[in-house]
């Protein structure tokens, strides 16, 4: 049977999963969009993603590859999925047919990552899950001046959490915006890769700058020592989104 | 006992509640507030509220009156109510003490919702129960400029729920703003005071405009007619937040 190999550009909440990737102890996002390719197309079939997102991630614009027999047009993909996904939080945003040769993990060329934090007294509503609550006052400004610290290429051992399977600690880091927006306080970061966890140690880095318990220099010299113990925490997951991927051609 | 009374701006997700007002069918804002209050203060306090939101409406500035036994500082009023208001997605956002004339909904002079529609083929993930999902593509200028048919001093009869205990149909809306933002449409609505379902009939109403099915002409007419029947359906509950209240003083 021929195939065509799809790209599907996912949105996903991530509280209620495991993770991306399926696993022993509960429902995946990888296992909810494979039981719906299941249920569309009679086949099993794998799916590939251009970031595994840990348990209580989410993401705004995933990317996927899997290879789906032919005859099928755009619009009944993403309609046909998006019905077998329910009532799962997951939806596909955009399907579109690509070459063999394209891998929504080893073609992608950027990731970008948006962490946010909400900075009020008051407890969450609407965003329980969805953001960092963080009550004490956090100056967004210092953070983001802290945050240049870590641009360019670096040695990110300080960052990196114990289980990370790459092979080099060595990343380049383009771009860490922090922003305010009222009560909300938003990271914006921009790499070709991360290694584990490290969006979310540099973001518990950089409250630690936020709240002025640390300067932008203590941050550089925790990024110097090449040790994690010498960072800050790590930010919850469920404050971060995984917003985009870019690739060539 | 003297009693000092209180001025509670209140924020909540609507979508696990009966509505504000205590029910025989289910948990209420109202309870939930109202059980905080006594395990804060060990009384039964009663509340009053600006709005009486319905069941799945939410809130970002519901505004609350009571009294509550003196000699408590505004600091430990917000942080004891929201610590007993654990899981409920309610928060209290600012506790003021006013005079005993006050009260949240008789001195209200103005009032304000949002309507959230998210206007785009994939079904909701993050903003299921927060936002009316749209698939077919409207148009928002079409909407605002129709809803400026609405604006000034009518007979709101057509927009008005059969169920509504208002003595008088009659109301005038100070403002109807439609504006885009990527795949949302929000609707900003202000007056002194509105009818039953009337902000949802009338944005339900609007989405006929957007999708092209009606004028601006239409909506004039519908509104002129004073019947229910020649207006649009109401829009879900999930799309309403109750965002603030105006006050004299």
């Amino acid at each position: 049977m021929t195939t065509q190999r799809w790209k599907l550009t996912v949105e996903y909440d991530g509280s209620p999963f495991v993770g991306w990737q399926w696993q022993e102890n509960g429902m995946s996002v990888q296992q909810a969009l494979e039981e719906a390719l299941f249920k569309l197309t009679g086949q099993e079939i794998r799916t590939t993603a251009a970031g595994r997102t840990d348990a209580g991630v989410h993401a705004r614009g995933q990317v996927v590859h899997c290879d789906v027999p032919k005859n099928r047009d755009a619009k009944a993909m993403s309609e046909g999925l998006n019905f077998h996904l329910k009532p799962h939080p997951v939806a596909v945003l955009q399907a579109e047919m690509v070459p063999d040769s394209f891998s929504a993990r080893m073609s992608a060329v950027e990731r970008s990552y948006c962490y946010r934090i909400i900075n009020r007294a008051a407890p969450l509503t609407f965003e329980q899950n969805r953001a960092w609550w963080v009550a004490r006052p956090l100056k967004a400004k210092a953070m983001h001046e802290a945050a240049q610290a870590l641009i360019g290429t670096h040695d990110f051992t300080s960052f990196r959490a114990a289980e990370c399977q790459a092979k080099s600690p060595l990343k380049t880091l383009d771009e860490f915006k922090v922003e305010q927006d009222g009560e909300e306080i938003r990271c914006y970061v921009r790499a070709r890769s991360f290694l584990h966890h490290q969006v979310r140690n540099m973001v518990g880095t950089l409250a630690l700058v936020g709240a002025g318990k640390w300067s932008k220099a203590d941050v550089a010299t925790a990024l110097a020592a090449c040790n994690r113990a010498s960072a800050g925490p790590t930010a919850p997951a469920c404050g971060l989104y995984f917003m985009a991927v870019k690739y060539t051609d």
